[in-house]
């Protein structure tokens, strides 16, 4: 029995979470369920954007991920299902799978989508304000369950897409972004550390600090210094060792960071 | 093997709910276990009276519900578990299950208690402050695994009850009341909309603001707007479209609201 | 399949925890997960290493313990797995199991360490920031599935030991420290009851207060008094009924709680 994620914007006070996996075992008991966050802004479609993205690539293949930032519940946005490459994705059509698409189109992959609109698959009774318990929740468990992509709606190929963030090309290097903040105050960019083809003498400047060099890690500086350093994800990423970036600079998701690669 | 949920007031940082997760995967490996929430404000009964009363039903039937808030743990209360309707239930005889209890009252359905009496399904040292690990879980386990309830204890048929708040009738209307508050700074309240017949135009007053009518859902409404909703265990429900109620008007678990239905 | 717990400082925001778990049932479909915690503050390893040492005992025979608070990622230090007792243990070498080790040779417990050096138990990738991720959880993962520990990587015997706070004696009792705040605000101290010989008539003085006697719990004294109580645990806690110690007191991890036992 495959793998069910869950990645939502409901924090976890309130129990719709465990509602949703309450629903899942009712349909699918052998189900194997994690949490990706809970804790996303709310109805920030790109933060859950970008968390979906650098997660799903490290789950076992065929693991169904269900997304639920869902400013548009109750109104005529679509339901969505779709196969993308070796996963399974279930939530609402608001462009939150966009870096995913792009990653698979980039690549290639094959990508199936369909509007869930075959109410066999949801419970008895449909809410305006809950779809995650009512449709998503039901729907994974389905198709975790055994039942094909093709029995739960209608073929769509028009999912909504949303802008991500992309580093643009400047005469002295680059303009990166700052696209999440982790619990360490660390932040990611969207400059991939390849681009930099192994230049490492880099000069970044954001919110008027200036940052000289890619550190190896965080602990080959002393604690305090602001360091930039190539993250888990292969992205430039700038911290403070020991201490928080987003605190000593005050920078936000959205924040533009130079990069100035010097003439060799 | 069934599901076993758990509900608390003990965080997520103590490490108190792996505890008794650990103590279950010992006594019943093949347990499944779900989270229904950790966060329950410090020995609020009420809160997680309503809290586990909204979750319960969507759990697959025989699910084993472990509630912890237990300000009276080391005293003479009593530990019970139950069979309601088709759940489970273990915790302390605090009144956390009234809502539960009255459902089933309602309905006809067969409700057992046993005062948990026998210290072979405990741990085998039982502390003075924390009987989620020591009592509630390892019992939970052992229902999981197979164990009859009337092997837990002694049969009782006077557990502990709250008072829940309902809606009021009024010369116009119903004096609704605050129940629950979400993650997004929605404001759930006592009021079932099938107690409005269908009514959609009515009006309701709390904290000196009024809203007009019932809408379809959050979307139907520009940004900022102050809406009531019908939420998704059917109450009505007061929010904030993409912003907070609570913050908006200031409110707490236990306002009025006032709801005015028009004479036709 | 033996249960994995995981405990980390990574918060529950970002998805680091999640992937971890992707990781683990890639590797192992069947393992059971179990969080911990995730919120030990950031890089605390004395946090940790409390909050392992006081959870890992109530775990299944076999368990694999992650613990990844780990400053030096990235850096020189090693990366351990270590077989205690009847426990698995797989994280950083930085001290945090210190407790754990000292605890196993006063029993005179097996104690087994290796250095992770085979790297075919590794994602094929290691990152220089997220070895919980490139490192631990496959490894965990692989011991999970029947891997030996010796295959894992090269015998050591010499793991990085902190210190760990210990009571001192005094001309007319201990000096005992707080060692753990959990969610309640309750300050738990490193002064065994058993220390006392069941003498509950003792005076405690902290931050310039003053406790008298223990009591049997924290229900058998009224709401907002300052009690000393047994905890879980069999360590002398220092609570406000229905309240919160730290709030009252001020109180931080380590602070001095002199405990006077008089003549008798």
């Amino acid at each position: 029995m495959p793998v069910i994620s869950l990645i939502t914007d409901f924090g976890i006070r309130s129990g719709f979470v465990g509602v949703m996996k309450g629903v899942i075992y009712r349909i699918a008991p052998e189900a194997k369920i994690v949490d990706i966050s809970h804790s996303i802004a709310a109805q920030d479609i790109r933060e859950g954007a970008f968390a979906l993205w650098r997660a799903y690539s490290f789950f076992p293949p065929s693991t169904i991920h269900v997304y639920v930032v869902d400013p548009g519940v109750g109104t005529q946005r679509r339901a969505l299902a779709a196969h993308i490459g070796e996963n399974y994705f279930v939530g609402p059509d608001n462009g939150l799978l966009t870096p995913i698409i792009e990653d698979a189109e980039g690549r290639g992959r094959k990508i199936e989508f369909v509007k869930l609109d075959n109410p066999r698959f949801f419970l008895p009774k449909v809410s305006h304000t809950f779809h995650g318990r009512d449709i998503f929740a039901p729907v994974a468990a389905h198709l975790a369950s055994g039942v094909a992509l093709a029995e739960l709606g209608t073929p769509v190929s028009d999912p909504v897409r949303v802008q991500v963030p992309k580093p643009e090309k400047t005469l002295d290097g680059w303009r990166a972004h700052v696209t999440l903040i982790d619990t360490f105050g660390n932040l990611t960019t969207d400059l991939p550390f390849s681009t930099l083809q192994n230049r490492t003498d880099i000069l970044l400047r954001l919110r008027g600090a200036e940052i000289h060099g890619i550190a190896e890690s965080y602990g080959h500086k002393r604690p305090g210094d602001l360091v930039a350093v190539v993250d888990s994800e292969d992205f430039v990423e700038i911290a403070v060792v020991n201490g928080s970036a987003v605190e000593k600079l005050g920078a936000k998701v959205g924040d533009d960071v130079d990069v100035i690669i010097p003439s060799p």
